[in-house]
C-alpha cells in the first residue's frame, strides 16, 4: 500500500470495494485522470485478490481481502460487486464510519436510501439516513443526464424505451463469451443465413455457458436480468422505477423494452420521450447542450450522430436523431449513447464519492 | 433456360427481375420450396449478368439480359431491384402484358398502387389500375402480420417502434462488409474499450467505403436510408407511412427510429402498440397464436423468446416478450423478429405474385 503524502493526509480516506472486476478496473482510471480529492485509497476485493498489485494515481497499491476492519478509518467505501455483496459489507463499512457509495441494486429502491446522479439531482446524496447512497444501474443512468435537462424546462411525462445493451454489462465474463463468439463466426462466410446455424456453430464450439440466455455474435437477445412479474424483466422494472425516483417523478409513464446487442461497452436507447408542455427540437437541444455533462452529436446531413464506437471511453452521454414526433404533441424522439462502465457505473459512483469528500472536508 | 412440361404450358409465366441479388437469391429458393404454381420462370438481370446459369425448381436457368421485349408472354414479373430501375421497368413490363409485383420504393405510396400483405389486405391486390403491386419495406414487413392479427380485433391506435436491423438489408455489399469487419475486430481482445478504436481499426483496415455510415462490427448506427425533413429518416417514414396503408388506419400515430446492428439476416423489432380497446396479453396471445403466418415464442422462465438466429430461414414472423404495458392504458409491448430476407422481402413478393396467378387461372 502507497503511504499518503503529507498534502493527502488531511484529505478523506476512500475505499474501492471490488477493486478487481470490470467496473473496478475502470474505477480505477478514473480516480486517476480526476482531479485528486483523496487522502489514502484502499483497493479491497475478495479473499481470492488479496495482495495483487494495482496501480491507482500512478502508484502501486496492494489489494486487502474484504474484512469489518479493514473499513476502520475509511470515510467513503464504493462497493462495486454484487448485490449480495453490497447488501452485507455497505452496513459494515457504515457501521465502521465510512458513508458507503453503493452500484448494486441492493439499496436502490430503499425509501431511505438516495438514488443519486450528481447532475440530476445531487443535492439528495445529503439526505442519507442509512449512511448509504445508491448508484442508479446502467441503463437508467445512460439517459439520466439528457432527460433531466429536458425534464427541468419541459417537464416529462411518458418515456418508450428500447435499449441496445453491450456485453460489459454484465461484467469481464459478458466482454470474454461476445469475442469467443466473434471468433467463432468471424471467419465462417456460410453463416448466419440459414435456420438456426450461428446459434448451433457457438453452441457446438463454446457450449451453452454463457452469461447470456443466447448467443450474441451476430444476434440480438431481447432479455437482461430476470423475470419479474407480467412478463417484465428487473431491467426493465429498473429503468421505469429508477427514473421516477432520479427524477423526482413518481407517476411517470415508462415502458421499457432491455435488449441485449453485440457491442462490447456503451448502451444506447431509442427514447420516445413526452412532456407536459410544447417543447421544440431547437429548444431541446439548446437544453442538452448547455447541459455540462452531455453532447449533442446531431448533423445527419454531414454524417453525425452518437453510436456506441463513438462514445466508448468517454464522459459524457452522447444525444443525436432529435425529431419532434409526428403524431404526438410535445414529444421528442431522440437516441442516447452512453458508456455503461464510465457514466454508467464507475464515473457517477466516482462522481457521488467526491460529492460526499466535498461534504466532509467543507 | 428449361423448357416447360407439359403440366406447365396452361399456368402462368413469371419473371423474375433482379435474379441475382441478395433477394433475388433467395428468391429462387422459395420458388423452389412452396408448391408450384408457374408454368416458364424467366431469370432477368442486367446485362452484365446475362448467360450465368442458377437454378430454380432444380433446374438450370440462364439469366437474360433486360430488356422490354423479355417480358412478351409475361404473366406475371416480380422486381427485386432498386427503386429507379423498377420505376422504369415496371411499367414497361406491364405494357408487356405482365403484372408487375415490385419489392422497391418506387410505387409504395402511389394511391393508384395497392401495397399488399397477403394475410393482411391481400384483397387489396385486385384493384391495380397500373398493373403494379408494392410489396412493403421490409422493416415494416417485419411487423405487419402480428400487428394485422392484433389490429382486426382492438383496433390499432398508437405504435411507438425501435429496430434493429440486419446487415443484409443493404444486400450482400452489407452482408460482405459486416464479415470483412468483423476479422478485423474479432482476434484484438483490446478493442472496443477505449475511445473510438474500434472504429479507427475497422477504417485503417478496410477504408469507409462501407454501405453503412458508420462501421457495424462492436456497433449499432442509429441512421437507415436517407435523411428527410425533421431529421426522420427514409427508412422511419416508411414504417409509419407504409403501416397507415397496409393496415387501412390513415390516422395511425407512429413513432420509429431505425438501427442497424451487427446482425447478417432477421429484423427485430420493439414494438410499443396502443388499441382502442381494452386487450390483455393472454388474448393477444391466442390472436396471435391463430394466425398461420405467425409463431409465438413467448415463456421466459423456459429461456423461450425470440432472436434473430432462431428465425433466420424461416417463414413466420417470430412474436414474444409480450407484455400489458404498467402505465399506458389498451397497450402491449411486444419484441417481433421476421425474416428480412424471406418474409421482409422475397417470401411477400412471391406470395403476392401467387395471388395473382390463382386470379388468372381462376
Amino acid at each position: 500500500m502507497s503511504e499518503p503524502t503529507n498534502e493527502r493526509s488531511s484529505r478523506p480516506t476512500l475505499a474501492v470495494v471490488g477493486a478487481t472486476g470490470a467496473v473496478g478496473s475502470v474505477m480505477l482510471g478514473i480516480l486517476t485522470e480526476r482531479e485528486d480529492v483523496w487522502g489514502e485509497i484502499r483497493l479491497i476485493a475478495s479473499a481470492r485478490s488479496a495482495g495483487k498489485v494495482l496501480r491507482v494515481r500512478g502508484e502501486d497499491v496492494v489489494v486487502q481481502a474484504l474484512t469489518p476492519e479493514v473499513f476502520d478509518g475509511v470515510d467513503v467505501a464504493m462497493f462495486d460487486v454484487p448485490d449480495e455483496v453490497s447488501a452485507v459489507w455497505a452496513p459494515i463499512a457504515v457501521e465502521h464510519g465510512a458513508v458507503a457509495v453503493d452500484n448494486s441494486g441492493a439499496f436502490r429502491m430503499d425509501d431511505e436510501v438516495p438514488l443519486v446522479v450528481p447532475e440530476v439531482n445531487g443535492a439528495a446524496a445529503r439526505n442519507r439516513p442509512k449512511g448509504i447512497i445508491a448508484n442508479p444501474n446502467c441503463t437508467t443512468l445512460t439517459m439520466m443526464d439528457a432527460l433531466g435537462a429536458l425534464h427541468e424546462q419541459w417537464q416529462l411525462t411518458e418515456l418508450v424505451v428500447a435499449s441496445y445493451q453491450a456485453a460489459s454489462g454484465a461484467g469481464q465474463p459478458g466482454v470474454d463469451r461476445l469475442y469467443d463468439e466473434l471468433e467463432v463466426v468471424a471467419g465462417d462466410r456460410t453463416l448466419g443465413q440459414r435456420a438456426g446455424d450461428t446459434a448451433a456453430a457457438v453452441t457446438a464450439k463454446l457450449g451453452d455457458d454463457s452469461p447470456f440466455p443466447a448467443h450474441l455474435a451476430l444476434n440480438v437477445v431481447p432479455v437482461a436480468g430476470s423475470l419479474r412479474d407480467g412478463g417484465w424483466t428487473s431491467e426493465e422494472l429498473k429503468v421505469r422505477n429508477e427514473s421516477r425516483k432520479i427524477l423526482g417523478i413518481p407517476g411517470l409513464k415508462v415502458s421499457a423494452t432491455c435488449v441485449r446487442v453485440p457491442v462490447l461497452t456503451t448502451h444506447s436507447l431509442a427514447v420516445h420521450a413526452t412532456f407536459a408542455r410544447e417543447v421544440s427540437v431547437a429548444d431541446a437541444t439548446a437544453a442538452l447542450e448547455a447541459a455540462p455533462s452531455v453532447e449533442v452529436l446531431d448533423d445527419l446531413s454531414a454524417g453525425v450522430f452518437p453510436t456506441p464506437a463513438s462514445t466508448v471511453g468517454g464522459d459524457p452521454t452522447v444525444v443525436g436523431r432529435l425529431r419532434q414526433a409526428l403524431d404526438f404533441p410535445n414529444t421528442l424522439d431522440l437516441f442516447v449513447c452512453g458508456d455503461n462502465l464510465r457514466k454508467g457505473a464507475a464515473l457517477n459512483t466516482a462522481q457521488i464519492a467526491e460529492l460526499v469528500a466535498r461534504e466532509l472536508t467543507a
